[in-house]
């Protein structure tokens, strides 16, 4: 409803540190009382607006060394499994598609955290209609429909449209939240945005008693 | 002495982030029993390498307007004072001359903190030698010996091997903190590597019990 606490999530299925917040964010927002709101984006264009053919934790090597260490350490302390994965950056324009196509669905959150351990922990392809198709049967979704429906030309459209979303925004890398118009970048920065929605939240409660 | 645990502080006086950590380690240190190394080393030729001239907070427009509202925000969490500089980065070579010619000194702490004050917080430039005498002058240290001894060859030398080291250390950013060899980048993660650190020191009290 309007009003309500809320955290926008912007990710990307091929972003390591989106993988961390894809695993937390309901678990951590439901204990305050916020709302997800899932917003999936591509990195793509954003890094070749920049210049850069792939993501920058490949472009620069001491730095891309430094990151899979760092990632053994922050799933370490989230709790989520971490073998590295063969291929990176894995990309997925179908099941960004799709996310965007169910981004109101109860089963959004389920969604997205299969995608991102597929890729992440059992460290498979996720590219493929057969790949997203397999994530929604352990759901209990039957797949056909909203695959037919993430490839339907109002979804490829809508999956632009965001992305340029987030251009305009200010966003430059994922994860990022906002909690209204203040932006937060990266998992390190997930607690602070939800604490900030959780304010709000308080207040919210704090009117209606 | 050796074998006592200790925190390898790997900073740039131009470095945003680096101001947070320096204005920090020392007191989070001290409750641990965690001794501060500090090596002051040129962030330049790193992003030379990389094809930048200047920060990426510079060269990014959407990162680095985004860098500012994080920094408002790190500050506070930090209880430290945030005007932004109306130049940036402030570039000093004096002052890391000094603060490697000084590392082992009982003052090299409250020394870069007085930079890092100076630059970040009164917005004052921090290349000219007047500068870094007045902020040893504020710490009651003579400044004219420290002066000249940070600009002989020994120490010009020291400065330019301390940043080859940083590279083959892996180190591509600052702040970075080393614990033995275990890296870890930027101001975020300053507690899980003093925590790092203080098992170590657990260690030796039990060892000596």
């Amino acid at each position: 409803m309007p009003g309500s606490p809320c955290i926008e999530f912007w990710f990307d299925f091929g972003s390591n540190y989106s993988y961390i917040s894809t695993m937390r964010i309901e678990h951590l927002a439901g204990e305050r009382g916020v709302a997800v709101r899932w917003r999936p984006f591509l990195l793509g264009p954003i890094f070749r607006s920049l210049g850069w053919e792939t993501s920058p934790f490949v472009l620069q090597k001491a730095k891309g060394e430094y990151v899979w260490r760092d990632m053994v350490r922050e799933c370490r302390k989230a709790g989520i499994g971490w073998p590295r994965p063969s291929e990176f950056p894995r990309t997925s324009m179908l099941a960004h598609r799709l996310a965007l196509a169910a981004a109101r669905e109860p089963w959004i959150g389920a969604f997205c955290r299969g995608v991102a351990r597929r890729n992440f922990v059992d460290d498979q392809e996720i590219a493929s209609s057969a790949a997203v198709a397999a994530v929604l049967r352990g759901l209990g979704v039957a797949p056909d429909e909203w695959v037919a429906a993430a490839q339907s030309d109002a979804v490829k459209q809508g999956l632009r449209a965001q992305t340029d979303e987030a251009v305009r925004r200010g966003i430059f890398g994922a994860p990022s939240f906002f909690v209204g118009d203040e932006m937060f970048w990266g998992n390190d920065r997930l607690d602070d945005a939800l604490a900030l929605a959780g304010t709000h939240a308080s207040g919210g409660a704090d009117a209606a008693a």
